[in-house]
């Protein structure tokens, strides 16, 4: 019983109709807006990435869970998440930190240490910015990175018969989330692994990098809002479809073991919980073996595969009750509000 | 009866202690934080010039007499104006859009046709960026342009006997924002022209270009916190001290036509008002000739002396009641609170 394609996600709307307010972007702007980052042509057959993103309090984060180091280190690393899902290389920061007058200026300098911390494990220079008062904290991070124009990953390029990967376990991040939100006390190391995955999520820079050098991806993304938006995007831009066997789902243990405490769908947490902040990406079949061989000779962990792209649209899940169009079903800033219990 | 300096604007004062968390910046960031953008060296002899500024709802604007299509405009001026104090072209913007779930989509999109019409205008391309739902609007706008390492402008660099100079009148923002915020009503054509200052105000980008390109300049900053802030950067960041003459402050006959009705002091507006976003910078007495020339040549408006450089340290009005350090007493987000009347 496929169902026909969800509607576009209102905030991807919204971007596509303001996009289309500032026209055409001139040529050597390679990729404008609606993919993870702007990439402008520099000499050399290199590219400028360049990616711009804000986390406001009572819509991406409460500070009554969120210490501020925490804060710091996320907002830079969420952008760091979109450098790496284009498989380039982080180099400099801008910070605009929206701060409460009431507010102790201490805590903003707290914000600062975390990411230094994040810019000093990634390589990346905080050089500047700006701050401003206003009513609650929102915290402002625009990265840029560099990529050989040849090596850029891109939204657009899956193709049919291409397998999909991710570079890690599921739905951490939203299930820290619900840990947070809720005030649960799981046992202490799950506790620990869970809300530390929403609160400091760690880019994919390094997988990033070997996915484009090697040329073993044919699309990428970060999963920023959770597989079934952000693969939604990837085939939207690909022009195919996904088809996603449920039981196939690398769906962290962590998350099977907090289900029960948290009464939710583990698989709904993998699939449409967001901010887990690994890559997602298309391999063709014939490249598995380079793929599993690249991964593990840079150190990192065996990427997840999650099933496959297939002509036409939308992404399905298949379960045992049959097949489901999931796009769009992620995290959609414009139609949930994360923030409202405390509100 | 000089008085000592002022401390540093609480604004000025946070920036400082946020980049000491960052570090020094790498070798080839050639500004890193405390200027109006960032310079990054690039090959040929270039510096990629990168700002980011927010503007915030009931901070920096209000949408009781904000037209959506003004603060869209006005949020890519403000950064365009960095650029011009830096000497630079504009090249790239990416926005930023922090919009509350329950305002009209409809007026997002006005918003992003006003910063369309100010791209054209100076020749931007608006490539990318985010939308995340906020309590209130806020506008981040992040741009990037270029510029000559040899002819970059820069706050360091004003040395005693230098000039002071702006490119245009002063004061007629700050009016403008009092005729907005208590509902006044001038002259038609009057009204028109203040008000106009503080929704649109337009980046001197030539003004700055003349000045790089024949190196009249000894230092240059762009006029967003008033005279009293932005000279006294100049000042701290050149090692130096300005002596203004009360007289010689040329403060926008409009001011003065206005201040009446204002009842406000239209030496204060034009020396404290901000946001005229005009550009301010220092030349040596022996390119005067040259400054007024280059600027007729481009069809600038000539430049309007306000003061002159000194050995020491302040930012000193002079005027008949005798000295005084006015260092720092332009617009502090962190002190003043423009939306008081509104919340």
């Amino acid at each position: 019983m496929k169902k026909k394609p969800a509607p576009l996600p209102e905030e991807t709307a919204l971007i596509l109709a303001l996009s289309r307010r500032f026209g055409p972007p001139p040529p050597e702007v390679v990729l404008g807006i609606g993919d993870d980052c702007a990439a402008i042509a520099l000499d050399g057959g290199r590219c400028l990435l360049w990616t711009v993103d804000t986390l406001v309090e009572g819509v991406h984060f409460n500070l009554s869970y969120t210490p501020m180091e925490k804060l710091g280190w996320k907002a830079l690393a969420v952008n760091l998440s979109d450098i790496a899902a284009m498989g380039g290389e982080a180099r400099y920061a801008l910070l605009s930190l929206a701060w409460p007058k009431a507010r102790d200026r201490a805590q903003a300098l707290k914000l600062a240490e975390g990411m230094a911390q994040a810019a000093r494990e990634y390589v990346v220079a905080v050089i500047g910015g700006d701050t401003v008062a206003a009513p609650e904290v929102a915290v402002t991070v625009t990265v840029t990175g560099v990529v050989a124009a040849s090596q850029m990953l891109r939204r657009a390029g899956a193709r049919a018969g291409d397998r999909i990967y991710v570079t890690g376990p599921l739905g951490e991040s939203a299930a820290g989330l619900e840990v947070l939100l809720r005030g649960l006390a799981l046992e202490p190391n799950l506790q620990a692994a869970l809300t530390q995955a929403h609160l400091q999520p760690r880019p994919q820079l390094r997988a990033g990098r070997v996915l484009a050098q090697k040329g073993l991806a044919t699309s990428a993304i970060d999963l920023s809002d959770g597989v079934a938006t952000d693969l939604a995007h990837v085939c939207r831009e690909s022009g195919v479809g996904a088809r996603i066997p449920a039981a196939h789902v690398p769906v962290s243990p962590r998350v099977k073991a907090a289900a029960p405490a948290l009464r939710q769908d583990p698989l709904d947490l993998a699939l449409k919980g967001g901010e887990d902040y690994q890559l997602l990406f298309t391999c063709p079949p014939d490249k598995a073996g380079a793929l599993r061989a690249a991964f593990a000779r840079a150190g990192l962990p065996e990427p997840l595969a999650l099933g496959e792209i297939v002509p036409g649209e939308g992404v399905v899940l298949i379960t045992a009750r049959g097949e489901e169009d999931i796009s769009g079903q992620g995290f959609d800033h414009f139609r949930v509000d994360l923030g409202e219990e405390e509100n």
